[in-house]
């Protein structure tokens, strides 16, 4: 079956965004394994807090895979090569893993990564650990509801920039 | 010059405790490099909070090093080998720093994590990453205030059980 993977930077402290949401302390000087990643899933999955900051880049960055983001209101169409899923995040994408296909990446954020998780759809998740401390902002999951989760530690990787990449199975 | 330690576990997503300063989730089946590390220390320092917790073990863990416990308030003696202090938490610890001595062990938490990253104090961390995802809970630093750190990772050891410990230097 194919696998909902969690492919997500954070700080050693254990935030994906900044306090405003900013993501300037990431390392862009380097690869750090994401190219060998973006091949390997045909789909994305987001929050619309996410898709929000992503829409500000120049270009958007998945252009060639299908991608979902969920929204609790009605948005306007783009331009962007989106849909916009107003159903249940969990059915949907526990439908979504059924369909035949490659992996799926979770994008976040933090509200959608802990829905998941809670219902047992995260497979895997490759976290790259910026040696930077943050202090406050967003954190890879939301506060409420989160069981205590084991996971397993199938692969780590270091990078020459002091980043580290680790790897982890749902058990 | 001796160096100030922060050696402390944290969960994948950055706590080092949980929501009611419980830390059932650690692994206590291994040593993971803590006798290495307590002998390469002949001082503790923490804050009343971490302390607090400390003193519910069956027996005081550090009986053969110098243990200071940062407090705002008065407390009365309990038996236990500690000197309580109320000066500055900074001062104190830049003059604690500059005496002679083996390494000076920060147990924590994260208030006074916060005080001594901020004041640059913090010259190594010894972070060990619980392969557990918590999702609330006491947070490496105290949200206020913490100015973006950058860290070099000068080392790594992964343990059997699928613990991560990452050493970075203050740069």
């Amino acid at each position: 079956m194919r696998k909902i993977v969690l492919f997500i930077a954070t700080s050693i402290d254990g935030f994906i965004a900044g306090k405003n949401g900013d993501t300037d302390w990431l390392y862009t000087d380097g690869d750090f394994g994401y190219k060998e990643f973006y091949d390997s899933i045909d789909t994305t999955i987001m929050g619309y807090n996410t898709y929000y900051f992503i829409k500000q880049f120049k270009q958007f960055p998945y252009p060639d895979k299908k991608n979902y983001v969920f929204s609790r209101s009605n948005r306007k169409p783009d331009g962007n090569p989106i849909e916009i899923i107003f159903s249940d995040v969990v059915e949907f994408t526990r439908e979504l893993r059924s369909r035949k296909g490659r992996n799926i990446w979770l994008v976040g954020g933090s509200q959608i990564n802990s829905m998941l998780i809670n219902a047992g759809l995260i497979d895997e998740m490759i976290i790259s650990i910026h040696p930077v401390a943050l202090g406050q902002g967003i954190k890879l999951f939301k506060e409420d509801d989160l069981r205590n989760f084991q996971f397993k530690l199938v692969k780590h990787q270091v990078f020459e920039r002091g980043l580290v990449q680790l790897t982890y199975d749902n058990i």
